[in-house]
Parts: C-alpha cells; structure tokens; sequence
C-alpha cells in the first residue's frame, strides 16, 4: 500500500534540517542547565565543608573514587562499543559511529536533565556528580539499542526526535521501576535492555519498509568491517563487567556485580560458539554470532548480578543466553522480518530483547529466593533496601515486584515506541528510500576512490523496484 | 626559490641515520636518569615509614589510587588517541601510528627529566611518581599536536629532533606559566594546547614546501582509514575528561574537572555536527569536522575545568568551540594554506589553536570572576593555590595573570617554533622530496600487495614537477 | 615421512566436534563451580561484618578499589591486546581475533579453579575475588602467547584442548615457584612468558609442518591488517604498567611497578626502531618489529618491576631487550624455522621467550642485590615476604631460587609442551591441510566479497605439493 516508487521524491537533504534541530536543542539544554544544572556536593568547591559535615577523613571517600574508573569503562562502551559493534556493515561505518556518536552526545545531556529533575533535586536545582554521569551513559545505552533496529535507515534526525522521546520515557520507566516499584536493576537488563529493546522493535515495526530488499546487497558485511566490529564487540564484553557494577553499593556490591557479570560473560561466548558452529551445515563459525551473542551474558545478569547470583549461577545464566540468543539470530530474526515485518538490522531482539527478559526473570527470581542466611542480617537490608516504608518487605513480595518491573518496562517500551514510531513516519523527516539504505554516501561526504557505485540515485526512467 | 627539482638529490635513507639518534639518545635518557632520576616517596620501598610519617592510616592514600587510573586514560589519548586520530590518510597510517609511537616514547623520558628538574628536584634527584608519569605524557601530548601540522613531510629524525627541542620548550613554558606567574592550567589550554599547536604551525610554516601539490592524491583518505581515525577521535573524546582532571587536586577539583569536560564535549558534537552539514552545499557531514571538531570542547576547557565554570558553562564554552573549529576547517584552513603558506596537514589550528586560545581567556575570565562565595572561603584558596607569596592576589589580579600566560605562551611558541623550524630545514634529516610525502613506503616496509603504485621514484628523465 | 597429500583426507567440519567439546566443558566448568566457588570475603553479602571484623572504616578499603582498574587494562590486554595484535594475517583475522576470544573464555573459568585449588581453597571452598580474576586473566595471557606460535594452523578444538592443558601446568608451575620456591613473579616474566613461550615453542615443533610453504602467500600481512594488529601492540603497551603492578602488594609496590614498566617499553621502543631501521639493506622500518619488539620491554621486568629496579635500570633492562627482540625476529626467527623446524607464526620466541628470560635473570640479579639500606627495613622483609619460614632468607638465597625459578619454568614448558603437542598430534581434532593454513574460511563464514579465491580446495587429480 506504500507507493512503489518510494524513493522518487525522497528529500534526503540534511542541510537546514539537521543545524536547526541540531543548534535548537543544544540551545535549550544550555538554557535548562542554566537554570537547573549544579555541581552536587562532591564536585563542588565547598567540598571540605562537606567533608568535615560528613566526618570524612580523606578526599578518597569522595564518590569520584567509587566510580569514575567504571564511569570511564561505560563511557567507552557507549561510543566505541556501540559505536563499532554496528560498524559490520559494508558501507555504513560512518552512519553507525558517527550517528551514534551524535544521539549519544545529545541523549546524556538530555538524561542529565530528565534523571536528575527524578533523582537529583534538591531546592529547585538538580545537583550532578560522577554518578549522573554514568546514570546519563546507562540511558543513553537504551537509545543505542533501539538504533540498532532502525541502523541504515533513518536520517540523523529522525535518530535525533527518537533520542528526546526515549531518554523521556527510559527516565518515567525507570522513575516507576526504582522508586514506585521500589525494584533493583543496577545493571538494567529491565530499564535498559528490555525497555531499550522493545522499543526500538516497535518503532521498527511501524517504521516497516516493504522494499527493503532493493538494499540487500549493502545489508552485509566485508571482511575487515567485521574486524571493526570486533573491536566493539570486545570492548563491550570487557567492560560489561563495569557497567552491572558502575552504580551498585560501594563495597561488595560493586565486587559482586563485576565477578558475576565475567563469569557470565565467560560462559556465554562458548555456548555462543558452541551453537554458531552447530546451526551451519558445515559446522562454520559466524561472525554475527561471535560479535552478538557473546554478549547476551552480560545482558542476562544485569538485575541480579549485585546480588547474591553465585559464580556458579552466573555461568548458568551466562550459557542459557548465549544459546536462545545464537538461536535468536539463526531462526527468529528471518521469522520476525517475514511474518511480523520486524526488520531488525542488528538483531537487537537477540542480543538485548530476550536476554533483558531472561535477566529480569533472574532478578526476579534470585530476589525471591534471598534470605538472610546467604546475605547476612544487615547484607540482606542494605541489599534490596529493605529500609523505611520497604522495611516489612519480604524477598517473595521483592520477586513479584521485580516482575512487575518487567511487565511495566514492557507496556511502556510498547505505547511509547508505537507512538514514537508514528512521528517518525512523518515525510519530513528526511530518510532515505528503500534502496539507498545502509548508504554513507546518503548523509556522508565519503571519500572519492570509493564513491563510484557507492549508491544509486533515483532514475525515474527505471523502476526501482521491478 | 627551492630548487624545482628537490626531490631529485633527496636521500631518505634512514639506516644508520635513525638508529644513531635513537641509540644516542636512549643511552643518554639513560646516563641522565642513572645521575637523576630516583623513586619519589610514595613508590619507594620506604613507603611504610613515609605512612607513618605522614600519619596516613591505610595504603589507599597512596597517590598511586587517586591518579592511575587517569593516567591510564591520558597514556591511551597520546598513543592510540593521537596515533590512530592521524591515520586518516590513505597511506600513512604506519607513519601516523608508529611514528606517534616513536615521538612520544622518546618524549616521556625527556619530560620526566626536564619537568623534573622544574618540578620535582629535591637534594640533587629527581622524585618520581604517577603524577609525573602524567605530566610527561601531558608534554608529549603538546608534540603530538605539533605532529599533527607537519605529519606526511617529515623524517623521523626531524621528529626526534623536533621532541627533543619542542619538550625543552614546554617545560620553560610550563615553568614560567606555573610557577613564576602562577596561573592555573590543570587540563592545558595554554601549556598544551596553544603552545603545542602555535608551535608546530611555525614550524611547518618555515619548513613550508610550494610543491606539495605533487602529492596531492594522497592526501586524502579511504573508507577504512576514515574508520581507523574514528578510533582515535572517540578515544580522545571518550577519556578527555580524565586528560582534563588527572593533575588536579585531589576530591572536589579532580570530581568538577572530570563533570565539565564532560558536558562541553557533548555541546561540541552537537555544533559541530550542525555546522558540518551547514557549510556544505548538500548538507553532508564531512569526517574531517567529525573527526577533529568534536574534540574542542574538550580543549576549549582545559584551564577552566577544575574551577566553578558550571555545566551550563561548559555547554556554553563545547558549543561555541565546535562551532569555530569546524568554521576553520572550512575557510581558515584552505586560506592559511594559500596565504599564508602555512600547511597545516591534520588541522591542528582548528583543534588545538583557536580552542587553545578560547581556553586559555575562559580561564582567565572564570578565575576574574570567582568569589568566596561561590567557592566557600577554604575552597577559593584551595582552588586558586591563594597561599604563601599569593595571599593577597585577588581573582582579577589572577585573570589578568592567566591572560598573561596566554601571551607567554604564544611568544614562547613562535619565536622556539622559528628557531625549531630552521633546524629541521638542515638538509641533514634525510625528509622526502615533494612528491613522495605523504607515503609509507619511504620510511616503512610496506606490505607486497599495496606497493605496486605506493610511491614514486623520481626518474631523473622525467622531470618532477611539470 | 607424512604423507604427501596431508591436505586430501583432511575433515575440517567442526558441526559436531566443536559443540560437543564446548557444552561438555561448560557443563564441566557449572559443576565444578556449583561445588567449589563463592565470593570471597570482599565480595560476599556479609562484608559489613567483614568490615567490622578488619577494624575497616571505609568500604574504599575493599581490594576492589585497588585492583579494578588495573583489573581492567588486564582484561583490554588479553582480548583486545592479544587479540588484535594477531590480526596481522591478511586472511586470518577472525581466527586471530576470535580463536583468542574462545580459548581466553574458557581459560579464565578453568584457571579460576585450578588457581583457586592451589592458593584460594579454604574450607572445601574456592573464595573468589578481583585478585582471582586478575590471575586467571594472567593465566589464560600464557595460553595467547602460545597460541601466537600456532596461529593459522590449528583448530578451535586444538586449542581448547591446549587450553585444558596449559592452565593445568601453569597453575601447576606456578604453585611451585610461588609457593614452594617462594619466587617473587608479579608480572610473570617466568610464570606467564617464559613458560608459555617455550610451551608454544615445543608444541609448534611437535605438530611440525613439513609443506607449510604451500600457505606461504598467506603468510604475510597487508596494508589495514597490519593498523588493526597495531591496536593490538598499543593496548598492550600502554596497559603493560597495569599488567606488572596488578597483583603486586597494595601501595609503593603497585606504584614502583607501574613506574618500572612505563620507562622500560619507553626504552624498547627506542631501540627497537634503531635496529629495525638499521638492519634492513634500505634502512625501512619493518611493522613485524613495531608491532611487537616494542613490548619486549614489558616482559623483561616482569618479576623486577616491583623491586626497587630504579628508573634508569628499567631503561637499561628496557633497551636491552627491545635489541635482542628485534634481532630475533630478523635472525632467529628463520633459523629455527630452517635448522630447529620450528614454525613460531608470531615470533613469540623474540617477544616472549627471550625477554622473559631476561626477566628472570633480570629479577635474580634484583633480588640478589636488594639491601636493607636500599628498600628499608620493613620495605626489605615487605617486598619479599621474608617472614614465617623464609624469615631467614637472604637476599642472595633469594636470588638463587629465582634462577631456579626459570629453571623449572623451561622444564615444565619443554615437558608440558611435548605432551600436549603429541596429544594435539591426533589426528581427530579437525586441524586443516598445509595448503589451507592461515586462512578464516576453513572455520569461518567469511563474506561473499571476498571469498573467491580465499582458499584452495584440495584437488585429488593435482597434487598439493608438487
């Protein structure tokens, strides 16, 4: 029902369209920080005032100490992990890092303002330090996600609205998750991955083209765009450990979090391996496997990694979510395309959609089955923060919340994508047609040598789809 | 007035050119350092009488904890930053990389000496320790930048020769700046970044060559070398905000430096990428701006960083320094070339200069403009270092200081990069002829398949320039 | 006396074989973790106690604040640095940098039980925590090493059973020089490269392949295989520091370490140049040299690097060994290839075995010459645990056993290394045909793009090797 010649009047022209968005939002984050944006106490120069209020002895007790190694660690995974893991494709590396480059540049400014006016205000000013920081990063790893479905075609402004609507909604979500559920998810397989994943599903979903095959030559990979992708892959699997623990409690929490998260993430690449090879008829590896599901361990231990999961119990998570995800890519993705119309690029639905369940499933399911035998009297407390009004809740009732959270993450990933995918469709926009999809040449200047048959423009006298 | 034929007679020899400087020097890095160089106190197997000394109750205090994991950062920006942000051209990645590689191993055990014997001198030895390691790489960086102005043209030899003096330079400058007129400048606006860049662009201003048009083909990049520097460009985005905190005082100066570079790098995307797809006839974002632009932000608040210039100052100064850099790139860099005769290979008046120059007067402005009372009474003295001989210096005194580090630093640029310049014209350093700059094959062994057309030997019959 | 069309019968379809061997393992690694390991102290629910119990005052003194960050750069080197630095191979990059995923993710879990067995066991229990993690990445780095003398010419099967093995002798080797021998070792100059080199050595000769020439076009590098191999160099000589102070005692030895290592790879990479350049006929630097000689400084202060070494030794040990590295892999490389019919694809033997046994001796001499005078009393009894039984050491006793050290290192590898090599000698393990080695498609789905002429199906009716 979509015209056939789709592509004919398509206005791809960034020029006027991408500065306005562009300078018109870095213009309001400069007037809403203005006037709500402090440095919090740690950062700020009354710092030894602080410090002597708090009986703090030393300037190694400031949070910056706790966390900015691991802040470093996610700030990495966001723009080089993301950023190359979606390198694969033959000729659109420069979409996949520069693009991520620039919604993740705008999303943390956005998610410092949406999480702190949330989690960080005070007297009418929302205070930041390290932690906002990394809580601005986790958002913004909601919006990579959703990228990766929608990767190759859409224009950077397109990517630009999703980013103000997600980061809006991950924060709601989150708000309702943390604080009104009361639920644990430092590592975010629900607020993140779930919501993140489901999302961008459904915006892929609306956003359906019909004659996406007319760029099926360019949905592939060359050999060393593969090794690129390699280096995003790698940097996420080795910083993962660092991102389920970036926020935990200072403390055991943290040390869990990293130990569970590298024992997961350990067993994961062998049942990754171990099925890649299994599900080709020559028994060859695939590299979309290597660079994906390796990863879903990291995933599928983002809620319960902090508690007491146990290393044994890691590595069972670990090899469970490596294998539905390598299955994910072999058989659900085609299904999803041709019965659903999901076009799912990078195969987010392996990778971050049923990992991000199985973790909140294990969250939910390790929350329930705590007891103060395995935690400690006071462990149990500080674990789940059975303090104040939470003060009477038991591990069970903490399991049922922990999924609600789930089912929350998911009506919201739902409503909120399919009407942020509805705006998305507006024509004016301007995204590509169908086939000059996974094209540099469309937003990129790029260079000569290789511009020659880089993308073919509209001949109207020709039909482009025959 | 260079004889038309200059390619004809050069030798670019380097076999007994390049070991003997590099044996020389090592074996001098070594006399000096066996003379010099000793374990500062907190690295010295002594260290347990030091605690005590030092009524320190734990290990932690050791300053090793508060900076090394910055100082891993910084280490990553000078090599892999800085080497693979240069990789862009099309076949000079080995040069940009392993050339960096050299320069900068080199330079950090100069640096250790010569900022020793400024800063560190203590009964006839130099005290090492992490923050030392950093200064050292912080020196280097100021090579790196300098690098970048003359990368393709020069031997390396002329870059061994150029570190030698160029770190000479630095620590005087960094002397003068620190010391005598004690100016704040913890992420290097001015030390770095001005000078740095000021100083290579004389010296490739003398070392100016009216035939480089000659290789022209390969100034440019491929697909791939655009991603390789991508590399670089995102790890020095990624970990500048380490860059800009890893000398500052410990807690508060070290939380707030980290929190401002952070929000002025996200500002500088979004302008950039804005100005990128303005100034182009079909809107297309250009890599060069991507690649260079995003990253002044991150100068453009190396002197201010640690002090209370805000967020939304930090968005305010990222905003504007994207914007003039990837204005630069468009209409100063093609007129310095042309008028000037400035050829400025990797843009570094666009990166380092102007942002440099915006750093360094935000500097001076935020430190006019501080008060105890946006500091807190201890915090401005801490801030400002207002003790001993500094006592009475009052923020407006300071900024009119930090105005004339500025100026000294400039001076300290153009007269030691003209005199720097004049060496490396010697005809002694075995540099390339016109036509064969930019090209690995001159120095590298380059492998078999790509050296069919690498580079052109000059056939005497066939005169070079037509 | 092989048959002379090896390639023809070769069965390299790994669909069954490869899955097999990784369920099985991890299967292996869930029960045996179920039974043996749990968090540590630090990590474990109950640290308040813990805390309470250590006279703690802060959670800033929990062992993962002094050890993540270094934990880290150790996990960078293993997967990225190792990894990629492999990748140099024009057709194997995959291999290169997925094999050393594989083989590095189960090394980590059998290396955490078999160091766990041997030095963490308390109560019928393995008590894990970041130190743990750190020894099993160290663990697994000496399988990489070996792994670097086979590249392209084993499979995925090969190496996990090498793995089973190798982690098996080192923590073997390793309980005898640290426990036993009470060796000092921090950065595995005996434990991690002596002995995984030779280990690799010995298994290439074993598993000697006569018509290796058949692949010798595939042998070499290209133009971007060689930038990508270079990330690999970079991060592992930038984390390199991280690398010898990760596991050293909290305080002046992680700083001393860290300081030795940063000014011995500065050195190697002086003199490494000088002898690449100086002994090609043109004076060319070679990038087989850059990309790994450099390091050789790394290696060779492993055991050293927490001793009080001294800056200027560090240089001295630094140039040294960035000499013999070089010269090895211009000489000793094709020697033993010829004479010894040691095929060692990455030279591990100029970048590992030699300068690790610098390092041994290196750390001997050290050892040997350390003074009350020199590290203090308390430093002196500090640094090498001259307490318990050993209280009566002295430091030239020390030094004896540290020589014995190496001894029993070589003993294990060339033993171990003979064993494992026949056993890997079988000929059910899928390895491929002389004519096939160095190439990604015999395991890997390689894109379509490039697959044609990628490898050489044997033909029966023309003979392999003529």
């Amino acid at each position: 029902d979509r015209p056939r010649h789709q592509g004919m009047a398509k206005n791809t022209n960034m020029r006027w369209r991408l500065p306005l968005v562009c300078l018109l939002w870095e213009v309001a984050m400069i007037v809403l920080f203005g006037v709500f944006v402090r440095f919090g106490a740690e950062a700020d120069a009354h710092w030894e005032e602080e410090k002597r209020e708090m009986n703090l002895t030393s300037d190694i007790e400031n949070d910056f100490y706790f966390r900015y190694p691991s802040f470093q660690d996610v700030h990495v995974m966001i723009f080089v992990g993301f950023g190359f893991l979606m390198t694969f494709l033959k000729r659109y590396g420069f979409g996949a890092v520069g693009f991520n480059f620039l919604l993740a540049a705008f999303g943390i400014q956005w998610a410092l303002l949406m999480q702190g006016w949330f989690h960080s205000f005070k007297d009418g000013k929302i205070l930041i330090g390290v932690e906002n920081l990394i809580n601005a990063d986790f958002c913004v790893g909601s919006v990579c996600i959703a990228f990766g479905a929608i990767l190759g075609k859409t224009s950077p402004i397109q990517l630009l609205v999703m980013t103000l609507f997600q980061v809006t909604l991950f924060s709601v979500n989150e708000y309702i998750l943390l604080n009104l559920l009361h639920v644990k998810d430092a590592g975010g397989s629900m607020t993140i991955h779930t919501f993140g994943a489901y999302f961008g599903l459904t915006v892929t979903r609306i956003l359906y083209r019909p004659n996406l095959e007319q760029s099926k030559d360019k949905q592939g990979s060359v050999y060393h765009s593969d090794l690129f992708a390699m280096i995003g892959t790698l940097y996420l699997w080795m910083y993962w450990p660092s991102f389920n623990s970036a926020i935990s409690d200072h403390g055991d929490a943290q040390h869990r979090s990293a130990i569970n998260t590298y024992c997961s993430l350990a067993a994961c690449v062998l049942t990754t391996m171990a099925f890649s090879s299994m599900l080709q008829k020559k028994g060859k590896l695939d590299m979309v496997h290597i660079q994906n599901a390796t990863l879903a361990g990291g995933v599928a231990v983002g809620t319960s990694a902090e508690m007491m999961l146990t290393p044994y119990g890691s590595l069972i998570v670990g090899s469970i979510s490596g294998i539905v995800s390598t299955v994910g890519y072999v058989y659900f993705t085609p299904f999803l395309e041709s019965r659903l119309h999901i076009q799912d690029t990078c195969g987010i639905h392996n990778l971050h959609a049923m990992p991000g369940l199985i973790g909140g499933i294990v969250g939910a399911i390790t929350a329930a089955a705590a007891t103060e035998d395995v935690y400690g009297k006071e462990g149990f407390i500080k674990a789940f923060d059975f303090t104040g009004v939470y003060q009477t809740r038991t591990p069970s009732i903490q399991g049922g919340f922990q999924a609600a959270g789930i089912v929350v993450s998911l009506l919201m990933a739902f409503v909120g994508g399919a009407i942020v995918g509805g705006i998305l469709k507006l024509p004016i926009w301007g995204d590509a047609a169908a086939e000059n999809c996974f094209e540099d040449g469309i937003y990129w200047e790029v260079p000569e040598d290789e511009e020659s048959d880089a993308y073919h423009m509209h001949n109207p006298a020709k039909p482009a789809s025959p």
